[in-house]
């Protein structure tokens, strides 16, 4: 119960990294872009709002989807195992056996584990998923929980970048401010994030800003040389 | 080898399918949100290859970093289960013991099978690794090769939605033919992502064509409300 919570929480924090990450990175850059291009700051907003709205839905329903399809797919697996152990057996004890020759078992111990494993077919089957096919049993709910937040969290960050140009005229005065705000934001998001994945923060810190600040840099110097055509 | 090559294959393509499914999908949604929003396709082609670069850096040198991330974890925590079984054999035995009495071994096989393994160093840290701590050996050089696969796909598929504004005067002409190009690419793409992963390929095809269009819808509709603010 306690583990269970714990892995929700971390899931949780991992899908608003996942969201807040690009929110940040991608709405900033376009935002950055446009402004050596454009003059008024309307069209930064027009053109942000439909970044975010179209990142989002697809950062959040393609992880949906991604999360189902992964689901279907152990579903099928296992289906396929339990199959197996009652059709042939030997075959499946002898995988079990392959596990273990790889970690250097003796082959009389091999055949010890393979039969014990063999009486539980539950156990058994559990086994084979992970340890052969290297799949973990998705939670049931994950997928929509998971599309949720991490859309949810691409629209938290993708607004900060893009609100100061609610407030200016001039899309360069906008720009001005959303680097100001958005490094900052960018720094104490790589910081945390650093932390609760147990990654040195201020080099992770630091490595989060610069990817921002060249896919800004990027999107600056191509929107002003495609302006200049 | 022939399962290195094997592996390396079907990384590239994971690396291709998650740069190009999105590449194609926000790119092409801020170009619709925009033409529902301004007269001239050049403004959508600036902005549009703007997003282009900064989803690019974002996506893929994200990518790389977090594999990178990943591989430092992997060696630090290597470092620290040599030390333990050094430090704490019997401690490290009990931990083998608990993995393979949750799939129902009896004691006695369980201490057999943890005192055989413990003969050989390598091969017990790898089970540690493995079965503890559910971590496997990231390849060296695949950050770096994955940054490039992701980005460049991500190009790639970026530049499908935006080409027909290059042809147009108006965003609305552009609109039009870049939906039909699109649409027909996101079929296509999603059908054989779903057939290479295993999944039916024309639900697949649908469920991409459906987030592209929808992404769009939301991009557009949003940008059209801005405007008319």
């Amino acid at each position: 119960m306690h583990e269970e919570q714990h892995l929700r929480s971390s899931e949780f924090i991992r899908d608003v990294v996942i969201g807040m990450s690009d929110g940040l990175t991608v709405p900033f850059a376009l935002a950055a872009g446009l402004s050596g291009a454009v003059q008024g700051a309307g069209i930064v907003i027009t053109a942000g709002l439909a970044e975010i709205a179209a990142g989002a839905i697809a950062m959040g329903l393609g992880g949906f989807l991604a999360a189902r399809t992964e689901a279907d797919h152990y579903k099928s697996e296992l289906k396929r195992e339990y199959d197996e152990v009652e059709r042939v057996p030997e075959q499946e004890k002898k995988e079990v056996k392959e596990v273990f020759a790889a970690f250097g078992l003796s082959p009389a111990l091999q055949d010890q584990v393979a039969d014990e494993m063999a009486k539980d077919k539950d156990k058994w089957v559990d086994f084979m998923m992970r340890y052969e096919l290297g799949l973990e049993k998705p939670e049931e709910s994950r997928a929509r929980r998971s599309a949720f937040t991490i859309g949810a969290s691409y629209i938290v960050g993708g607004i900060i970048p893009l609100s100061p140009y609610f407030f200016v005229q001039q899309a360069a005065d906008g720009l001005t401010y959303s680097a100001a705000v958005t490094i900052v934001c960018l720094f104490v998001f790589g910081y945390f994030k650093s932390k609760m994945t147990g990654q040195p923060a201020l080099k992770g810190a630091f490595s989060v800003v610069m990817i921002g600040a060249l896919a800004a840099a990027a999107a600056f110097g191509l929107a002003r040389l495609v302006q200049g055509l």
